[in-house]
């Protein structure tokens, strides 16, 4: 069956679904009690999540604390019982970097500690460097130009928007409105993966855009003799955003040294240089860069099949590994990982015995671009730039994924599969007194569940409350294992749980969408 | 006339109060209005505040950001047409104190900068130390005994709580609700100030109990062979609480260097340690003290009175000028001194001829028991331990004192004063329709009014919308110039001004409380 026709199949029946969903399992409910019970009362996901942030520490792509990561996650999978635990490389990524020594401080007018890190991928500073600041305010490579002689042997500074007092609170959780609202959305056209792909595509073009200009700027401040920058993405209260500052790729161009800093130090030193008085700083940077292997890898595991006819399907879930750099990626995404592996673990615990393989994967290289999920699908599914399928393609029931922080699951994105959603309706009842209870046909972005949908895949990421996700943690120095709520966590866990359960025994695989056409231009 | 006396004719005219008010004042509408207008419309506030924080930089007691900011501030007066600025020794306070380094990481099992600081008065490390870590969690001395034998040459990482997902704003205004339950207090007995005083004892006994319990752990740490400490009070997000980790006492004997932590930090480090991971730091503080000049200043100025009669009586104005060490002060208390210091410019600016003489005072050595303006009232008032009245006691017609934070203001505590609360109320009028309306009664503590009241002068503390200043900025490390919001330190540098000038027009002096009962127990 391809999926075209399995689409036209569920598309007809999607009035009827719950019936078809409740119909053709073979999931009971003794089983779901024990994944709540296991995954409720003898949780080890925060045990989980401390071994993956403070233990493995931060997770930038082909880092040194991802490899570990790898290393852990691989050997506790094992533990659990999951077979053919493997870190299978996706393709080539680029260059590992890791910071060895960061410290930077005001030394003029006095002396004050900076609150900052390297931008990711940055060199080392020649030792400690001694130097008067300029500030440079250009948004175009023409406003640079009124720069020139100025900042031979300057730290340069850049601009940051002032963080306002807050009269907002970081965390919120969704309201019944907020979720009523997600579960009227009904697309405008036919389901399709356009809208994610475009969506992904238009936040690839705004990262393309920014790393050019950041590219010219260094570019101009490298050959005026500049001899490092302070930039700052904002945050506030000591949190600050961080990304990367060069680009992976093994033959990429030098840059300067350059931190990203709490925009309150940020703001004083430009403060203070405006105003005339000399700023003298104090700047360390020992960083590391790691050659030799430039692969990216995906640690995948197994829970294998029972069922002789079904058991060479998949049921996949996921999460991706790697994090930012100045933080332990405690949100972003240890508490993914967490919870799907919890999920494993409790199915394990709870002696499932599935009818189909449930494959766990924490991918590698998300933030610089979904790139270990993107490479996995591509390895196994299908290239979206061909679309011609590999055998696997036709095995995968479904995939699920959780990025979105560490807050409870509400519900679950359909991605605008009509007939999935009304299976996820079904399967979400028993979670109805844990909060989660809402499916949208909507699409989401930014994280590896696109990738299956890009070669019409099945896959899925859960609603999952915000708490201070967008505010406080996502990509900031401040995405630590205090921002895991270990109720939410918990709950997630066992939602996993079951939704993989329910996809591993049902007769049919989950219902697919259309398969896109291919994309040549895709960058993979 | 003596307070006394004072103090019953006002009681006996309390119902009448406002037509008091109104009588026997030559304050006119047209000068109010050149008040607002100048503090309005060419504020200068920020820019004040700009070269407390910014340029003048933290301003611990006895530092040398101190004394910048007490010569910035006695030339920035004089600029503005003020008399008699000087910096008037309030007695002996202690040893200076300055951070000339501090750098703080984990360099294994990975590095990571830490977000920290040197306890006030703590002493440098011997170069670089080069560490392992002991968590210590002991809240007695008893406590402490089982780690002896531990400790020698390791960094003891004291325990902290963990901060928790925030739902609610850092920053707040006051509700109608909440001034209106403040106007409607009314004090069980009558008004005298020994509730204030209470309170500011116990807050007194609290510091000194936890500081003899810290200079118990840190003896047993130093006779142990400890290398350092790390500890954290609290915050969240990169934002630490600061305090001090060693008496200013010239004599002091000596501690451990000692830094303050942020939770997030100092928690993984804990929870690393505790799992039996190897933690290693790198740690490096130098910091430097002065002993040359022990005495404490504040900064005094005035603008001279026009009337014969009157210009020998005084009008005060203050708030503290000293500040934590780890941020600039900016909501304390350099907000309130960059609006007392804008309302004697606006003053000026106005044209104002006062008949009284007013009198600026910038406290020094607050943050350790209001030192320099309990030193002020001891050489100008009256000592509180003997309760014998110096001349210039019959002399103050009023202080005014801000220091809760940056929040524009919305009425005054009258402190049990009811015959000044209905003088306030009519003061008010004009400030309506900018949120200034309420008089409470009420007590509050906790700040230099607290020095005047406990000799029977009376003193007095604005109301001011809370903001961020107990979440966030109180004794932080991002207590910063961008926690000031423009708007409400001209409002707040305008109702002052106008406060100051009735103060200055009136008739009488602010009619007084009854004198206290000498308190020789006080300690000065």
């Amino acid at each position: 069956m391809n999926a075209f026709r399995l689409l036209a199949l569920a598309g007809g029946l999607a009035v009827a679904a719950p019936s078809l969903a409740q119909q053709g399992t073979k999931a009971d409910q003794a089983t779901l009690a024990k994944i709540k019970d296991e995954g409720l009362n003898r949780s080890r996901v925060m045990e989980t999540a401390f071994y993956l942030t403070d233990v493995c520490g931060p997770r930038l792509a082909n880092s040194e604390g991802l490899n570990r990561a790898n290393q852990w996650t691989q050997k506790q999978l094992t533990s659990w019982g999951l077979t053919k635990a493997t870190i299978e490389p996706w393709g080539t990524f680029g260059r590992g970097w890791d910071i060895d020594k960061s410290y930077v401080a005001m030394t003029a007018p006095y002396y004050h500690t900076l609150i900052g890190a390297p931008k990711a991928w940055t060199p080392s500073t020649n030792g400690v460097l001694k130097k008067q600041v300029v500030v440079v305010k250009a948004t175009t490579e023409a406003e640079l130009y009124k720069y020139k002689g100025q900042l031979r042997d300057k730290i340069v500074l850049l601009d940051v928007t002032a963080p306002k007092t807050s009269f907002e609170a970081d965390a919120k959780r969704y309201s019944d409105d907020e979720l009523q609202k997600m579960a009227a959305f009904k697309p405008e056209a036919p389901a399709a993966a356009a809208p994610a792909s475009a969506e992904m595509e238009q936040r690839m073009a705004q990262r393309r855009a920014l790393l050019a200009l950041r590219t010219k700027m260094s570019d101009m401040m490298l050959s005026e003799g500049a001899a490092a920058i302070l930039s700052s993405r904002g945050g506030s209260d000591g949190t600050f955003f961080t990304s990367n500052g060069a680009p992976y790729a093994a033959d990429a161009k030098p840059v300067l040294p350059e931190l990203e800093m709490a925009p309150e130090d940020q703001l004083r030193l430009i403060r203070l240089a405006e105003a005339g008085i000399p700023v003298e700083l104090e700047l360390e940077t020992r960083t590391r860069f790691q050659t030799q292997d430039l692969k990216g890898y995906n640690v995948v595991a197994e829970i294998p099949g029972t069922d002789k006819k079904l058991k060479s399907e998949i049921v996949m879930l996921g999460a991706h590994l790697d994090s930012w750099h100045a933080a332990t990626g405690a949100t972003d995404n240890a508490a993914g990982c967490a919870v799907m592996m919890e999920a494993v673990r409790i199915l394990k615990a709870a002696g499932v015995q599935p009818r189909r393989t449930i494959r766990i994967a924490l991918w590698g290289e998300e933030e610089q671009g979904l790139f270990g999920s993107r490479g996995y699908v591509k390895n196994h599914f299908a290239d979206p730039a061909t679309m011609k399928l590999l055998p696997e393609h036709e095995k995968l029931a479904a995939y699920f994924n959780l990025d979105n922080g560490a807050g409870k699951i509400r519900g679950i994105y359909a991605q605008g599969n009509e007939a999935a959603a009304s299976i996820f309706q079904e399967w979400l009842k028993p979670f109805a007194d844990m909060g989660a209870t809402t499916v949208t046909l909507r699409n989401t972005g930014g994280t590896d569940h696109l990738s299956f949908d890009a070669v019409g895949l099945p896959g899925f990421q859960f609603i999952q409350d915000p708490l201070d996700y967008g505010t406080r943690t996502h990509h900031t120095n401040m995405d630590t294992y205090e921002r895991l709520p270990a109720d939410d966590l918990k709950q997630a866990s066992v939602v996993v749980a079951s939704f993989v359960y329910q996809a591993a025994m049902r007769d049919a695989k989950l219902p697919r969408k259309p398969l896109p056409a291919a994309k040549p231009e895709q960058r993979m």
